[in-house]
């Protein structure tokens, strides 16, 4: 404990003794990690205003103590809430947590870094029901401002995250509050022109510790006319992989997919459905093809699979699932079944009758049950189901209801280098991870995410033991290796946990300066996440 | 003549007196300007490689002498090669023209900043012809680079300039070599994933100066399935125009218009298809109401013209068209006549048969040359047509080949405020505009851009006698009421003049204070651009 008391009573009376926690248990509970390797600040404060935000800043910089910011700190094996170094302040924002304008007309919302996908999804539901919010395929209590700036991505047309923030308002080290933009005060057009007047600031602060983010505009996408969802199954020999992503891209570049898909291979697909098969892993730490054979079989899951929502006209819905169609069918199984989630007479006879078809294909229960939340993710309906992966290996089931992997010691880690997206690519990046798993003892987890016309990112996760020690090393070894393999092949990772990020521009040595130089032009005493994203650690 | 005589040794040795630039006359010509107010430097430099930019810096450096860059200098009406002040250098990277790749797979180009849209345009038919470049409506010879860092408009769905740079290789004030994208330094995805590691800097490099671009990766439109050109003519009354903007933006919206068209005015559409009638005006500044409906029917010219492309499969234009002459047709007449630019004897047919309906209907030879041109502007075939308005006032005739209004003197200033894509701020713009045009005496002159589906620019432009000191003035005070009355209005402008351009933050102090301290740490002499955009001028 190396806070000067006059801090903790300071934060304790502005905050209330609720919102200022010292007590190193309740500290580390606070913020617990699903990573291997973390640290523990000492204390986590969470202010509830601006004006509570600016208090917080002026006593560390009274004091001269580093403030790590969160906003619900729930990018559960990336970043969560862990610093790069021990003690300091721990600033969560999840208490600013309002809606303070939606604009159904012009599509967008404004709100706090504390707004959830659930929250916001459940008001537009209420308030702006001809507009739909994407989501992370997280978890629904992810802050959706604070996946924008870690750059996260969701699965809609707007799965840009980052992309469809527009007009921040932001607390400086200083306690001074700007907005980008760069228009008058009055900016009529803060929320709506990306771009602003003179230098766009708005990327500075993405991925870095160059302010507060407490104010944000986020653009939301309108209800479509008509929606629909493919389920698709890859079945062609690995061979026509590379060739079937070239295809795949051909779709996205021409607009006839205009939602961002993720490819699971099957060991990811299996997270999902089941548990771990120890049974067929026999005492090794990872299973064999027969195994891993046996595992697909009994679930019905092929090697790879994906969903993907179809948006626009009724016309325009029916051209693109023929275009679609036209396309996969000539790699594997396509099944356009958005009806599926239809409310009624008809949608309960619909389920009834994929249910039944599905099953006597030999898809598993479980299987079939992923489909309900897929389609709605899809059109923007956030949900826990694809996060309860992460229990899948060291727990005996997934729970029913709310989940928090941190609380409950599950380990796991992601890494998700961008790669050009084209088979070559693809194929390299699968061939570039492969040994790493295998040298550390690790089963191959592939979700190919769907960037850009010009780009995947290649995610690849392990789930280790949080208890082990030897497997909490063992997980970090993995990571390490990851990310040396893939910066080496020059494919950096989209976004990188908290451990590797003062090393984030070790390999372009003039940017870092850059970013340096801006860091200390703004916040000259590293106050604010020192070491976020290539900056200067203390 | 104010630099140092050794200054214009080392550059003149450096480049070649070709490129080095000091006869005062020699200079003015080079850096003409279409604004009514502008300085002269006392040089210009025109760098051909990397390393000579960094020469030019160097020697600046060495001697204390501001440089003013830009890329080939056509944003007439706006920046133009006017710097805010007399004297120093201006660096011109015309001579710095290579295409240095161009991927058709994954759709981008890298290139330098004199590459113009016709010289990418004419690279693309020959060797990526599937692969379409958006170009600004104004001038073929304009920078790709310099239009998008300025953050200029093009008119297909890659019509956001700045927003389809990926990748930035940049020259600091002092010599090094940056590339944004925060990956290592052989970054596979440096021109493919748009925001990169860390705090996302390209945007630092639009509207400002705190580096020398010279070098960018820039998105390319796969070529569609299927394109067709739609011409409307609004013929409804003004007080529908409001209901049909709402109707505009919801198709744009729902995808349904993927182009990003700019309305026009009659007196603008008029600016195209003739010269100015200063028989009607009878010897009053601006043309009576008469005089205006005289002139229209003159030409056929309704009070309202758009054209605007349609992309996608056969299936899906087939829709769009549908769902759009279903829309439009509420408020006037639309046309879809995208086969009048087909090659080959049905092409021609189909000419004679659009030019005899339309001659019928009272339109007049030179509106029905100005299809063609646009047909293929929203195909990204760029084109000087619609820059040659610009010689309809004080000219005879527009010029039949090149044009360089900067060279013949014509005067014209542009403004365009950003305002929410609504009736009730398209309505609130023009009728901001009105009582300044009047007061200055010059006809109303407006573009209604389609920025995106939640903003419009409202172009606003006046054309005047450069040889005329008065109409100088004149010209002047009209952009000065402009900006303030719609600074005022919470409607910024999206880029600026460059006499405007060091007050740029003035409204926004605290962002201005940002911006200063970001150029301090980047550029702490203040060699590159003093005043562009809000940094302080020397």
């Amino acid at each position: 404990m190396s806070l000067p008391s006059e801090l903790m009573n300071e934060m304790t009376a502005a905050l209330g003794p609720d919102n200022a926690v010292w007590a190193p248990a309740a500290v580390e509970e606070r913020t617990r990690s699903c990573l291997p390797q973390s640290h523990i600040p000492d204390g986590v404060v969470t202010p509830h205003t601006l004006e509570e935000v600016r208090a917080v800043l002026a006593a560390a910089r009274k004091h001269n103590v580093p403030v790590w910011t969160i906003s619900t700190g729930k990018n559960w094996g990336y970043g969560e809430k862990a610093a790069p170094y021990a003690g300091g302040l721990t600033m969560e924002l999840s208490r600013m947590n309002r809606i303070l304008e939606v604009n159904e007309r012009l599509g967008y919302a404004v709100i706090e870094p504390g707004v959830t996908y659930a929250q916001l999804h459940d008001h537009l539901r209420v308030h702006a029901p001809s507009l739909w919010t994407d989501s992370s395929g997280s978890t629904k209590d992810a802050s959706v401002i604070g996946n924008a700036l870690d750059k996260g991505r969701g699965l809609t047309p707007y799965a840009d995250h980052f992309g469809a923030l527009c007009g921040l308002e932001v607390v400086l080290a200083d306690g001074r509050v700007v907005r980008t933009g760069g228009g008058p005060d009055n900016n009529r057009c803060w929320n709506l022109y990306k771009w602003g007047v003179g230098p766009y600031l708005d990327g500075l602060f993405a991925q870095s510790n160059l302010g507060v983010v407490v104010k944000a505009g986020v653009w939301l996408m309108p209800a479509p006319e008509r929606y629909d969802f493919m389920a698709f199954e890859y079945t062609a020999g690995a061979d026509r992989f590379p060739a079937f992503i070239e295809d795949f891209r051909s779709l996205i570049f021409q607009n006839a997919i205009r939602s961002r898909p993720h490819l699971a291979n099957d060991f990811a697909m299996l997270c999902i459905v089941s548990q771990y098969p120890h049974d067929l892993a026999a005492g090794q730490r990872t299973l064999s093809p027969e195994a891993m054979a046996a595992w697909r079989k009994k679930f019905g899951v092929s090697a790879w699979t994906f969903g993907c929502g179809v948006y626009g006209s009724r016309g325009e819905v029916a051209h693109q699932k023929k275009r679609i169609k036209k396309t996969f069918a000539r790699y594997g199984v396509t099944r356009f079944i958005g009806s599926y989630v239809n409310q009624g007479r008809w949608g309960r006879l619909y389920r009834w009758a994929v249910h039944t078809g599905m099953r006597w294909m030999g898809k598993s229960p479980e299987l079939i049950e992923a489909i309900w939340p897929a389609i709605n993710l899809f059109r923007g309906v956030p949900t826990d189901q694809y996060a309860k992966q992460v229990y899948f290996k060291h727990y005996d089931r997934k729970p029913t209801d709310t989940i928090d992997p941190a609380r409950d010691g599950c380990g796991f880690i992601w890494i998700g280098p961008v790669v050009p997206f084209t088979g070559e690519d693809a194929a390299r990046a699968m061939d570039l991870a492969r040994p790493v798993f295998a040298k550390h003892g690790f089963d191959v987890f592939i979700e190919l995410i769907v960037e850009s016309p010009r780009a995947l990112i290649a995610l690849f996760g392990v789930f280790y033991d949080k208890k082990s020690a030897e497997e909490r090393a063992r997980g970090a070894a993995w990571y390490k290796d990851m990310r040396e393999a893939f910066l080496d092949a020059g494919y950096p990772p989209y976004r990188v946990g908290t451990g590797s990020q003062p090393g984030a521009f070790d390999r372009s040595p003039v940017l870092r300066d850059v970013v340096h130089r801006i860091k200390k032009s703004l916040d000259p005493e590293n106050i604010l996440a020192p070491g976020r994203y290539g900056t200067p650690p203390r």
